[in-house]
C-alpha cells in the first residue's frame, strides 16, 4: 500500500463508484451500458436486451437480524433486484444467490431464508440459476444478481428526461425509512427489558414498508397498457432526493418538485411526527421505498392521469443542477442529495 | 428459527447446494441451464447462448491479506470466474464487482484492489460493467457475477461424458495448493519473528499458482481451432478428484485415470515432498489451480495430441460412480472426492 491513505468515507458511495469506474472503458460490442443506471445493458438477439444487475447485503449496515426475520430478509434481497430491473422498464427473469454464513446458521435459518428467496421468485416470475455458498468467519452476507429483458426500443435509461416533462413517482415515500425508526425503537426497548413486548400494531404499514417491500413490476405493466413509455426512470432506493440528482445529472436537466404534490402514508406522516422528524425530510432522503421515480412527455399526461398509484410531482426544466422544491408556503428550496453513506462513522 | 438445529458442515458446501435448489424450477423460456454446471446458460438471440457465473470471496476463508496483495486478489477474483465461462467453452465478456470494505480499507487499497481487475479485464477482454459497494463490519467481501458468450452449438456442460471418451487436463495440479503450505508456512515465520525474510524464490512457481491463476482461455481457443469440441468439460477448482466426480455424476458415468499421466510439475513434486504431502494427493484434493478437465471422443483424439499443454490421464466407462484410479504400481484404487469444505470447523 502506498504511504498516503485517503479515507473512503470522504469520497461516499458515489464519489466511490465514480473513482473506480474512471479507468474501465467498454470494448465488447455485446456491451451497450455499463456502470451508471440501474442495471447494465447486454445485446441479446435482435429485438431484446438483456439487463444484468447486482446488490450486496451486508448484515449489520444493511439488516439487523434482531428484528429482520429471514424469510422476509430472503424476500426483500431478491425484491430490491427485481426493483433495478424495473427501473429499466424490463421484466426480470434470473437471478444468482450467493452466501457468506458463519456457523451460527443452521439449515433450518439457511432454509427460512430460501422461503423468502423462493416466494419472492414466484411472485416475480424470476428462476435462481446459481450462486455461490461460503463460510464467513463474522455474519451473513447476501449477494444477488439479476437478470431480465427489454425490447430494445422499451428500455429507459436514466438520461432520457427531457425540459417539460413531467416528474411522476409511485406509491408513498418515507414509510421504510420511518418503519425501521421504529424497529429500532423496540429493538432498544426490547434490549433494556427483555420481557417487554413489542408494540408494532400500529405501525403495521410502516414496518412492512421496511421488511417486506414489493419491486413495483404492476407499475411497469400498467405503463406498457396504458401506451406510456417513460422518458427516464430509476428506483427509489436511496431517497428521492437522492434518485432526482442521478435523474438530473444523467440527463443534463433540473427538476422543480412540489412539497404538497409529494406522496406521504397517514401513518409515515404521524409517526414521523411521533419521532421529531421532518415528514417531507424523511420522504426526500429516507431511502428504501423501492418504488419508480420517472418522466413522461406531456403527451402523455392524460394517459396515466388516473392512475391511483401514480403521482405527479413536478416537472423537468433545462437549467442542469438546479433541482428545487417549491414549499407548501410557496418559497423555493433548493434540494440536497443525501442519500446514504454507508461509509461515513 | 425451528426447534430443531442441523449443522451446515454436515451437509458440506455440494450438499448444501443440493438442498436450496431442491425446492426451485425453472419456468421462464429464457433460461436453458440454472444450477448445477461451472455457469448458467441463457438464451441470447438465435445463434447465441448467454452464460452467468458468480463467486464470492471472503476475507480469512478465501484469502489471507498477510501474503495475498490486494492487486492479485483483484487479478484472481476475475480470473476464476473467466475460468467458470471457459469451462463452458465460452468467451467472457462482461463483469460487476460487489465489494464490502471495513473502513481500515484506504481508496488507495481499493485503488491496488482495481488495479487488478483492471488487468484481468485487459487480458481476458471483459468489461467491467456494474456492482455494487458497501461498507463491512468486518473483513473484505468480493462478490464477481461474470457474463460470457458461446455458439449453442459450441456450449459445453459437465453432462456429456460418453464410455471410451478420452479424460484430458490442462497445465498441472497441487501448485496452487502447495503454494499455498509455502506462504502459510512464511507468514508463520514472520509473525515469529517479523524481521525474517519471506524466503520465496525457489517457490516462485508455486506461489505464482496460488496468487495468480489463470483462466485457460488459450486452451478454450486452442481446442476450437484444432476443431475439438470436448464431450463435458469443468474447471478445476476443487481439486480433480472433485471434478472427476462432477462429470461422472452429470454424465452417468465412471472414469478411469493414471496416476503416472497426472502432470505435477517439479517444484510442486519436490515442495510437496518437502511438506511430508503425497504429491498426487496434493493434484487430486489440491484445489484451485484453475486448468481445464474435460472429455474428448477418441475419434479427436489425433488432432490434440501434440499440444503441449492437454495430458490425457484417463478414460471414461459405462458403470457410473466407479471411479478409479490405476496406480504407478498397476493396483486400482477407487478415487474420493474431497474438494473443500470451508464449512468444516
Amino acid at each position: 500500500m502506498s504511504e498516503t491513505r485517503s479515507e473512503i468515507s470522504q469520497l461516499g458511495e458515489f464519489g466511490l463508484i465514480d473513482h473506480i469506474s474512471r479507468g474501465f472503458s467498454l470494448k465488447n460490442t455485446s456491451s451497450i451500458k455499463g456502470i451508471g443506471d440501474d442495471a447494465a445493458v447486454l445485446s441479446a438477439g435482435q429485438d431484446d436486451y438483456l439487463l444484468l444487475s447486482t446488490d450486496m447485503l451486508v448484515e449489520g449496515i444493511h439488516f439487523d437480524l434482531a428484528y429482520m426475520p429471514l424469510i422476509h430478509l430472503g424476500y426483500k434481497a431478491v425484491a430490491v433486484n427485481v426493483s433495478d430491473i424495473a427501473a429499466m422498464n424490463g421484466k426480470a427473469e434470473q437471478i444468482t444467490v450467493s452466501l457468506a454464513l458463519t456457523n451460527r446458521f443452521s439449515v433450518e435459518a439457511v432454509d427460512a431464508l430460501y422461503k423468502g428467496i423462493h416466494a419472492a421468485c414466484e411472485n416475480y416470475g424470476v428462476d435462481l440459476i446459481g450462486g455461490d455458498t461460503t463460510a464467513s468467519p463474522s455474519g451473513l452476507v447476501i449477494s444477488i444478481s439479476v437478470t431480465g429483458r427489454v425490447k430494445k426500443d422499451r428500455v429507459v435509461y436514466r438520461s432520457g428526461a427531457k425540459p417539460n416533462d413531467i416528474i411522476c413517482v409511485t406509491g408513498d415515500l418515507g414509510g421504510a425509512f420511518i418503519g425501521l425508526q421504529v424497529l429500532e425503537r423496540e429493538k432498544q426497548v426490547f434490549l433494556a427489558d427483555p420481557n417487554m413486548q413489542p408494540a408494532l400494531d400500529s405501525f403495521e404499514y410502516i414496518v412492512g414498508r421496511q421488511l417486506k417491500p414489493e419491486a413495483r413490476t404492476d407499475v411497469v405493466s400498467d405503463l406498457a397498457e396504458a401506451g406510456v413509455l417513460p422518458t427516464s426512470m430509476i428506483d427509489v432506493s436511496d431517497g428521492l432526493a437522492s434518485e432526482l440528482f442521478h435523474i438530473g445529472k444523467n440527463s443534463g436537466v433540473g427538476v422543480r418538485i412540489f412539497e404538497d404534490k409529494i406522496p406521504i402514508d397517514q401513518v409515515t406522516f404521524n409517526t414521523a411526527v411521533e419521532f421529531n422528524l421532518d415528514p417531507i425530510t424523511c420522504a426526500l432522503n429516507g431511502g428504501e421505498d423501492y418504488e419508480l421515480l420517472f418522466t413522461i412527455s406531456q403527451a402523455d399526461q392524460e394517459k396515466i392521469k388516473n392512475h391511483p398509484d401514480i403521482h405527479m410531482i413536478g416537472y423537468v426544466h433545462d437549467k442542469a443542477n438546479q433541482h428545487l422544491m417549491i414549499s407548501k408556503q410557496g418559497t423555493i428550496v433548493p434540494l440536497q442529495a443525501q442519500g446514504w453513506n454507508h461509509f461515513a462513522s
